[in-house]
């Protein structure tokens, strides 16, 4: 069994291997929103969602090649989100990852349209995987239900909207939680959903150990998030630090402060671990995973 | 047989019923948004990308509780690009269907959400449809690729980007009829075919009219679109007229001449009327519907 660098990495470099594959050539027509697209989705980031779908397949003894396929497909849904949330009417940051974001990079409406096309992208790939991965309809179907909704108004883009409305409120530790379950917690459930619903054969406790799990490290992870914006510069973190406290958004460290923040990150850690309890060896990747998410601070 | 305007009546109205059911109540968290996606999908416009599907699962004897889902999804995907395509940074235009287009009654995030929660819920629509509706997991795969592609970077998304990068500049009538198959053409096709896609069997002789008839009529909409644009005002339109040929961009009209263009609104015309030569009364509806199409300029 290799150790957890090595197969993060491995993943990761597939994870980029299939999304390279999936997306349109920079040369085919309209080439700017191709590159644009391109330049939004590939060479960055740790691709956590990606690492999710991989571990959670681990445990249910997924096909790795079937997982690529719903792994790049969460990972699209989370670049447009992040071009999105980048735009001037939104967060108006001008990094993301170390490099201009789209819309700095390209235009407004370009980014616009990048947005729209890699979420669209991420639906056209569950809809049309190829026959020589062996997908049922019915696996295809609960992976485009599972995504859609993690995605939409009462998920993903909900979450955008409570978030947006939050700017400048007092909120209590319930209605941040409330935020955050929605803007990034839906996402990672579904990555991690997704996954297991790769495998051949539903093993229900499986699924519902990994759903605990994905929610309790969900919300470790922006957890952490909160934590690195106040403790990390804009060099380490690849986007602009102390963004949110500067733009007078609550975080669980403006809300609880540094010290009960990371206590409630080790909380959530300690929920996300003892879902797995059953399975033994058989999530070693999924409790490696949370282990790194937790790491990536303190 | 009732006639043809009693008959689009009733599929607009079911149709806003069933769009009014799909969508989240705007009593639902988060608020604001839902009340925007309402504002944004509901009460308006004619519906001829339904009227379109209908009309296709006719001539191929589906079920029209089933065509419902399918021009749903396809309606939410068209008032999604809307709302997206009223922006700022795209047409800049503060009015739509008579109403102050989406990001002028709210704001810009909100209306850029709004889209992306649209186009989520056309996907979301189409996967998970209720089972009393009998679709087989095949037939809801087929309508999900056929719309994922048709509103992608190489449909629908496409055609807006070539938009963009042709403001401003001279195109022949070929580069223009490219841009306008990508940007309206697209999805016009795929109404038609989500709607015969509905039917128990697949008649392919019926779908490749279907086809034929579609890209014929999808090009025709859009030529008599530029002819409305130039000759009717602001109040018939409930858009801003003469909007297009003020940003500089080109149309049907500032290439052909307002003579030449209505002859090619005809021809095409003549071309989706030969595609249905084969089908006699079955083919009912898409022929008067042609026809209605024809009639909204001259």
């Amino acid at each position: 069994m290799t150790d957890f660098t090595t197969w993060a990495l491995d993943i990761q470099q597939r994870t980029e291997h299939a999304l390279e594959q999936l997306l349109p050539k920079a040369n085919i027509a309209p080439q700017r929103l191709h590159d644009a697209m391109r330049y939004a989705l590939l060479g960055g980031g740790k691709r956590v969602r990606a690492l999710l779908a991989h571990a959670a397949g681990s445990l249910c003894d997924a096909n790795a090649n079937k997982v690529d396929i719903a792994a790049s497909a969460v990972e699209m849904i989370h670049a447009y989100s992040l071009v999105h949330d980048d735009m001037p009417c939104m967060d108006d940051d001008d990094l993301r990852r170390g490099k201009p974001s789209c819309h700095k990079q390209y235009d407004d409406a370009t980014a616009l349209l990048v947005g729209d096309a890699l979420q669209t992208l991420a639906f056209q790939t569950l809809a049309t995987t190829e026959q020589n991965l062996d997908f049922t309809p019915e696996q295809q179907l609960k992976m485009l239900s599972t995504l859609t909704i993690a995605s939409g108004s009462r998920g993903m883009a909900g979450g955008q909207a409570i978030d947006l409305a939050s700017v400048g409120k007092e909120l209590t530790q319930l209605e941040l939680e409330y935020m955050h379950i929605h803007k990034t917690g839906a996402l990672i459930r579904a990555a991690a959903l997704l996954g297991a619903y790769c495998a051949n054969q539903e093993d229900k406790a499986k699924i519902a150990a990994i759903q605990q799990y994905a929610e309790a490290i969900g919300l470790a992870f922006q957890v952490v998030d909160d934590i690195l914006d106040t403790e990390a510069d804009t060099a380490t973190l690849g986007k602009t630090a102390g963004k949110d406290a500067d733009s007078n958004k609550p975080t669980y460290v403006t809300i609880l402060g540094i010290t009960r923040a990371k206590a409630l990150a080790n909380e959530l850690y300690e929920n996300a671990l003892a879902a797995l309890k059953p399975f033994g060896e058989e999530a070693l990747r999924l409790r490696q995973l949370a282990q790194f998410i937790m790491q990536r601070s303190f």
